[in-house]
């Protein structure tokens, strides 16, 4: 009985593990499609997110079985419970590289960013890539070698990504715009995407911390 | 101790009702400051953004300080792992408020959107007054009147919200738009956040039904 609980406990963290890297991957692929107009991996993208729709669904309905079959305590209900909370925030992650995705292929082959906006928007994507590497690592290694600072390292990263949000406003109204208003709707829409995907991995990060030492991290 | 359980149990759901009328109240003061230009609406809509993020905090800790120390069980364990996923989408829809706000501040006392716009956000507006409400409605009688088909009911009226968001891009994308591009900017961010703020609403509808039943309802 104590064997099977800890099976299960176990396979919810992997699948948690699983399911930061199908995130990871298609937030890599689905920058690759923005910054290439590559319209094959844009597509597999957004193939790709029934998987992680099933993955946030199994982890789901197994952490409340555990919750209510097994009345966990301690770090045991502190990984479900965030468990629970994590997994909403990483769904919507992947679902934010599908919109990033699904851009891309409206304007493939033809590059979807002007060619001003292409440095600003690879930089992006590299934070948010890197705050998502950071989470895959930290996440693997919880329970061995707990993080607490994951949370105030990761919301340091995101002071970049609201600078960065910042200046997408200002290549849009700057007078050397010369554009259409379409690409102006995408660069608007995209600087939103990236900055929430970031924000939620900030989520993730302060859920991990949680799991890690009970505690609630204090705002940033 | 089982009265001091049940107690705390009520204060959980009670809490969670207050959030619910405070993101109403949220959504119908962002509104009227986006249609209305009006400045001291906006401002208020931002300064109150406070409270829900403080609601949603207790009720995350009141919620997971139950799980831990009363082993809850069947509708009581429900309550509270629906009431750990809905809290986080119930202060997202409060954020999605504040963002509408915030636009509607930068412009007043002008008017933030174009006139031929204007009817279309009006009802995208009305149509998450009305979601939010409804929720509110079923939420605060949740245990008395279960309403197993609010999912339902809320995925139905999703639909419309998809296509009035695909109208605002036609109305982008029109020949007829002779503007700059920042109010095309204000348009396209602006109809992604109504569009969020039902979906999370469907969300939070979902979540209800899992309360009520024990079953997650398949997604319409």
């Amino acid at each position: 009985m104590r064997n099977a609980y800890l099976h299960q406990l176990h396979a919810v963290h992997g699948d948690l593990v699983d399911l930061v890297r199908l995130v990871h991957g298609a937030l890599d692929r689905s920058t690759v499609a923005l910054l290439e107009g590559d319209l094959a991996i844009a597509e597999a993208v957004i193939d790709a997110d029934r998987a992680v729709d099933l993955l946030r669904e199994r982890i789901e309905e197994r952490s409340i079985e555990l919750l209510s079959l097994q009345n966990p305590v301690a770090a045991d209900l502190r990984m479900l419970v965030a468990s629970l909370q994590m997994v909403g925030e990483l769904e919507r992650m992947g679902d934010l590289a599908v919109h990033v995705a699904k851009i891309a292929r409206m304007r493939a082959p033809d590059p979807t960013l002007p060619t001003e906006a292409v440095p600003l928007f690879a930089r992006m994507a590299a934070i948010c890539q890197h705050m998502v590497a950071r989470l895959e690592d930290v996440l693997v290694d919880v329970f061995e070698n707990p993080t607490p600072d994951i949370a105030r390292e990761l919301e340091s990263v995101d002071d970049e990504m609201d600078r960065l949000r910042g200046d997408t406003f200002r290549i849009l109204l700057a007078d050397s715009w010369q554009r259409d208003v379409e690409p102006a709707v995408d660069v608007a829409l995209l600087g939103r995407y990236y900055e929430r995907i970031a924000d939620h991995a900030v989520s993730v990060a302060r859920r991990i911390v949680f799991l890690t030492t009970g505690e609630q991290p204090v705002r940033g």
